[in-house]
């Protein structure tokens, strides 16, 4: 099982974040959770959401990359669902041994994130929050898939970052 | 003017946050936004909260630190506050110049963040995400006050933290 948690604030605005869903939403087992569709009022269920990462082998992140990091819901969602008890501070913590792959979309290219670019840090300096909120789970971290420029990305460059996501998303979940 | 952004979903089981905000509060002109208080249903008045920033000189964002980062409130306010056009994105932006503080109170000691560490990481590893979101607005960033331990913290300990933050506060909001 995987369980896709897809957090875009305006999923009918995204072309790079729709076609990628499009890529992976057919694969056998995926509970694809399109999260700003489910709690556009933010009220989160929490043991619905529980239950459904327990379930999964693989849990996807996927989402545009806002302000450095994860859009507010899911952000609201961590705070939420990886309870105390539940995901840590407990001998039995519920998502250990599961592999997270993160997939996020940049608007600027990947020389945006350099000490002379506009967002003046290697990307790589942003990643340390969500790698560890999902390493203090006991998850496994994958290698992340991080499309830049995924506003004016060309047909081609997304067909080719699709196709990684599916192969890499089969082979995560493959037995 | 300062502008105080305080993002405590638990403001009720707070001790250091709440000793943290009496401390500072009556500081003449500053604005006391709770935004939990405010937005129990996430539903920001995002022209109102915008003429509040506008209006003020210093920018203190205060919470506890949530799964490496700011509470999924003030992240959902960041993505809706600080919008293409008035934050970024155009010749005027509406915070240059403003200097931003950032106030946070972690539960680990200062020696859960560390390689050896319960968070594995030093805490620096987790600012930028932050700090360059405040930059990217064109803001001052200011020494962050964080509190290391607060669950567990003495009294003398808690009073220094806020001595200095009412300092420091001041010192940011001279003419």
């Amino acid at each position: 099982m995987i369980c896709l948690l897809y957090a875009h604030p305006y999923p009918d605005r995204s072309r790079a974040n729709r076609a990628l869903v499009a890529a992976v939403r057919d694969l056998p087992g995926l509970d694809l959770r399109p999260l700003y569709d489910l709690y556009p009022d933010f009220a989160i269920d929490v043991e619905a959401e529980q239950r459904a990462l327990t379930k999964a082998r693989v849990i996807v992140l996927q989402h545009p990359f806002y302000w450095y990091g994860v859009p507010g819901l899911l952000k609201h969602y961590f705070d939420k669902v990886l309870q105390l008890g539940w995901a840590y501070g407990t001998a039995n913590k519920a998502l250990e041994g599961k592999t997270c792959l993160w997939v996020t979309t940049t608007g600027a290219p990947t020389s945006g994130y350099a000490d002379d670019g506009m967002h003046r840090r290697p990307f790589a300096d942003f990643v340390p929050a969500i790698e560890q909120t999902a390493r203090f789970c006991g998850m496994h971290w994958a290698e992340p898939l991080v499309v830049f420029g995924a506003q004016r990305i060309d047909a081609d460059r997304l067909g080719e970052a699709c196709a990684s996501y599916r192969e890499r998303l089969q082979r995560l979940a493959a037995p």
